[in-house]
């Protein structure tokens, strides 16, 4: 019988999105959320996450900063749609040797980030593991953002500009905790920029940028001497490290960034290639599969 | 240091609550699904829940029928608000030794339910568990209720009759892997018995009951002999089995409950006994705590 670690989280989501009744046409499975219209002026965003105890975090980790990233995670897929997050839900499995200290940290450590971003948390469910288990907290919510202002992956076009936001690489020595949702990045990209594709940087460009482009039936081509890597980290970390949770876009080569530097003093945009027809693509190696 | 054990779910969750922002006032956690009003003729209802192999499945179980009921569940804490499920999303934990064919079987019972309920999957997340550790599935999913006719727990009053449908215990034979939410039941409920408190029995009448009246500020007095037992099982099974998902409501003591019979037909609708004021009230012993 074949297994997950036989096929890959790619294949995986492929198969099952065949299986199951998705939305009306455009809602379905596949970017960093799901998009619905309700027909009002704003879309609606939904999105499931889940951290695991020794996959995302160990458990000597700093529970408030788990916390922090639990939220933070879903508010940047959200950004990555050029949209906010408004009602979250939190779901605990966790063993019954679980400290009561640590959970309430963690609780406050979604607090701060669900303060700093303007949500809340809605509701909550727990439910034990059995002994020796790892502890998984799935955090789902809503989202929204304005009608013509979505961003989904599939949009890129060949010419189109590859650019990200910030360093990439080596957010294991911390960021990957710390981090902050690039909430009013997103929203500034979609208002200024024209971006035709986005997304968050969780599994590492080498990972992400191939779904990007794939999404947008294009390849691509990347410039490695342009890739912004982060202080002590080569190219191939920047690629492959991963949890960067930058935002990763694409848009028409003759828009003005000109006013970045000013919105956001000191955060990096940088133009890193561009898209190609599909059969003219490079490929990536690298990157992080959950089952691989 | 104090564990999960020590304190059990109902006191994790009162300390919890107080943590983190909650939504404005009506909409924070502790009844079956968090309400939204966002101003229109429906209220909108989110809610989460989990189910942790070798605690809700096993994984000899049929993985069509654990599908089923990840979905099953949620629709059940749906209707006993009175409401229906709208857009569903599902995170998988998974170790990577989980066989493909067994996750896919899985996909195939929540579309089974999604279907049947006319619900949809909007969305979905993947990831690992280390090796040795249970495969966690999380759903969280949107819903709505008219105006009006939400029900709950909270609006329950000394003298109301407590009453539940169908019967209870001996779900571990098969009904809690195979149930039908009472969603038609739920909406009749709320349409005709002037309800004031309603929630779906998930951890048994011994556990739930309680939690009810405390949500009403009131007490109870359960008459055991008119508890509606499965076949085979005693009242003790009846009240401590849990996974009924039958619906657990109160109302005034004045309504015409006679229409049920002719809409339901072999259902039973039973009342079991009354609200009273707080201090009046009895206590019950068993049901299901996650972490005793």
């Amino acid at each position: 019988m074949r297994t997950l670690a036989d096929i890959g989280e790619d294949a995986l989501i492929a198969r099952l999105v065949a299986l199951a009744p998705a939305g009306e046409a455009g809602e379905g499975p596949g970017d960093d959320c799901a998009v619905v219209d309700e027909g009002g002026e704003m879309l609606r965003l939904l999105k499931t996450d889940a951290l695991v105890e020794g996959v995302h975090f160990l458990r000597e980790a700093d529970a408030r900063a788990v916390g922090w990233k639990a939220v933070a995670r879903v508010i940047s897929d959200f950004a990555a749609m050029g949209g906010v997050g408004e009602r979250f839900l939190v779901t605990l499995a966790l063993p019954g040797t679980m400290e009561i200290a640590w959970i309430e940290d963690f609780y406050r450590g979604m607090g701060d980030c669900l303060a700093k971003y303007g949500a809340y948390l809605a509701g909550g469910e727990t439910s034990r593991v059995p002994e020796g288990s790892a502890a998984v907290i799935s955090v789902a919510a809503t989202g929204s953002v304005a009608r013509g202002m979505a961003v989904m992956r599939s949009g890129g076009k060949p010419g189109d500009g590859i650019w990200v936001t910030g360093r990439l690489g080596g957010s294991l020595a911390g960021k990957h905790l710390t981090f902050s949702p690039r909430v009013e990045e997103g929203r500034w990209i979609a208002e200024n920029l024209r971006p035709t594709a986005m997304m968050d940087l969780s599994d590492g460009l080498a990972k992400d940028l191939p779904r990007l482009a794939k999404a947008s039936g294009c390849g691509f081509r990347l410039e490695r001497g342009a890739v912004p890597c982060s202080e002590g980290c080569d190219v191939v970390r920047a690629l492959g490290d991963g949890e960067d949770f930058e935002l990763l876009f694409t848009c028409p080569p003759d828009v003005d960034a000109s006013g970045w530097g000013k919105m956001f003093p000191g955060l990096e945009l940088t133009r890193i290639g561009g898209l190609v027809p599909e059969s003219q693509g490079e490929s990536l190696a690298g990157g992080w599969d959950h089952f691989a």
